[in-house]
């Protein structure tokens, strides 16, 4: 899968002795082997990431990147382009829903601006403007290559700053009013899946404003000339700031060694993206909820990921990753608290 | 789908004026209307059956049927039968995966025997033991009418405690080596549906097992001359009184205007039993997870019912169902906590 050489930090590999110790103790829970499914291999997976036969993901983050897109311009969306910037404030005082499931799953929300029309990046927000708003990709490219990497750099130095305060498990979402335009976009261009088979309604859009929609897709794959082998090139051409922002988080969690737990549609462009920059990114990577939007179930087709909740969601804010948290926490209580068949005096199944 | 006069208690309606009350709260909260899909449903069923704009359902119980079954004498499952009682006696020390799951979730866990093949129930277990596991279904009824109807009795009982105790969410699950075959049976009984296409491995035979399981499915089905018009002669034709007690909790549940969440195969097919008694049980029931029995799919779809989770978990215990208990807190969190359009300045969407 890789195509290009990661300009990054290296990622470093997933600790295979420690998984296997953890299989091994699953296997000797009081339950028949395997039969508590995805939750079996989460703990697994969180314990290679780890290196802890047990993991510690107690301690949680939700990162939303938001920003602003010029392609809004073209119609694609229910809400006017000021909601993001509503939305950022709606953020900062805690009333969105990312902010009430993260408090439900007892986790941290951290608000980044790398790119909102916002004049004056309001109090509680992590300023790390690259520019204001992206340009209309149906005229021209939303960014520079450049910018693209600087909103990267963002994400990644965002993540190594939570490790530092002791960041355990990270959900990476977004908010952009006419970003899953941009998020399709990508998933088009990555995937070679038409336009028209991944576009859904985003926020509400009727079926005009959806078949235009895949018109402005449609016409920005061609007039960009994108391929999937040059995974930056997309993101600069059709993404976002905030998508660039994501898909520096996926790189620094694997760099840190944090599991990160995608959201919708857009999020999973972004890690579908950072996978194609590196592919050692896809062993930190967890699926969390399976959207509405069409695109969402094939970009986790590329990535090789399931969801483990089917709520047909389609809010983004990282809203379907801080929902699955509790699963997370379930899942290594399993691993922490369950008794053995030699505690009840029975033989191990191995 | 009635086709018995139930003789139980009657069940109160749900409450629709509340329920339109608690949609037009969802839909002036920030977010595009409908966009947190299944939590949004959940909420509203919720206020519905509570009676209670935004619900509370933070009191919470899981209950677990325990049973023996004369068919497991028939080499239907991985597991010797002794295994129930030694699972009865893991529960009450809290060392079985539905006591981790039910702690994570804050949640209470209450055992009862109504049908092991334990001489002595041990403290802590509610004794409601209608007698010493089941006959085999493979060579007669598994139990007599009024055994079954004991059984329910049993369910209906102790959810009513529940209620007196201030419960307001329950899970209903069970334990009882051998009943994916009767749970099979059953759903094969009330769907038309061939058991070929509805047995699964339970918890791990292999496929000359699971041949044989199929056989002993088919074979029981036409000697008892099981109907879906006759949902109490299907119970204990090939049933058993875990699955009787569990019909009896959702019939209590509904009764007593709790909100039921059913686990998988064989909880789910004694919701389907309860359903048919009587139609009015169905507004009651939530599904948690998706089962890998493939049975599970089929009552699922018999009742309506999409379940939350797809985890491929495949354990029984309400394992499943309070997996799911997180969802509803998050859910009503939502509705309690988020902003409206107001509280940003902006037009209700109504």
């Amino acid at each position: 899968m890789q195509h290009t050489r990661s300009p990054f930090r290296p990622i470093p590999d997933i600790c295979k002795e420690v998984q296997e110790e953890t299989r091994k103790h699953m296997n000797q829970l009081t339950k028949p082997t395997g039969s508590l499914g995805c939750l079996e291999e989460l703990v697994i997976r969180l314990a290679g990431i780890t290196g802890e036969k047990i993991p510690d993901v107690s301690r949680k983050a939700v990162v939303v990147m938001c920003g602003d897109h010029g392609v809004a311009r073209e119609g694609v969306s229910a809400y006017p382009q000021e909601v993001t910037g509503l939305m950022i404030h709606n953020f900062v005082r805690g009333g969105a829903a990312v902010n009430v499931l993260a408090r439900q799953a007892n986790a941290e929300v951290h608000v980044v601006d790398v790119g909102s029309l916002l004049a004056e990046v309001p109090e509680g927000v992590i300023n790390r403007k690259v520019r204001l708003g992206t340009d209309n990709f149906a005229e021209r490219p939303a960014m520079s290559e450049e910018e693209a990497t600087e909103a990267i750099r963002a994400g990644i130095e965002i993540v190594g700053q939570l490790r530092q305060k002791g960041v355990q498990l990270l959900a990476v979402g977004e908010m952009g009013i006419g970003n899953t335009t941009a998020g399709t976009a990508i998933a088009a261009a990555l995937t070679g899946q038409p336009a028209a088979a991944l576009t859904g309604t985003g926020t509400g859009i009727r079926q005009e404003g959806l078949q235009r929609k895949i018109r402005v897709i449609e016409q920005a794959l061609e007039k960009h000339r994108l391929s999937a082998e040059r995974p930056l090139d997309v993101l600069s051409k059709v993404g976002g700031l905030e998508i660039a922002g994501m898909v520096g988080c996926f790189i620094g969690a694997a760099q840190e060694r944090i599991p990160a737990v995608m959201d919708g549609l857009i999020s999973t462009a972004a890690a579908l993206i950072a996978v194609k920059l590196d592919p050692k990114v896809l062993p930190y990577l967890f699926a969390s909820h399976l959207s509405v939007e069409p695109g969402h179930r094939v970009l986790l087709d590329a990535l090789g990921l399931e969801p483990l909740l089917h709520a047909r969601m389609r809010l983004g804010e990282a809203s379907g990753a801080a929902l699955s948290f509790p699963i997370f926490d379930a899942a290594v209580a399993i691993a922490r608290e369950m008794a053995t068949f030699a505690d009840l005096g029975l033989p191990d199944p191995e």
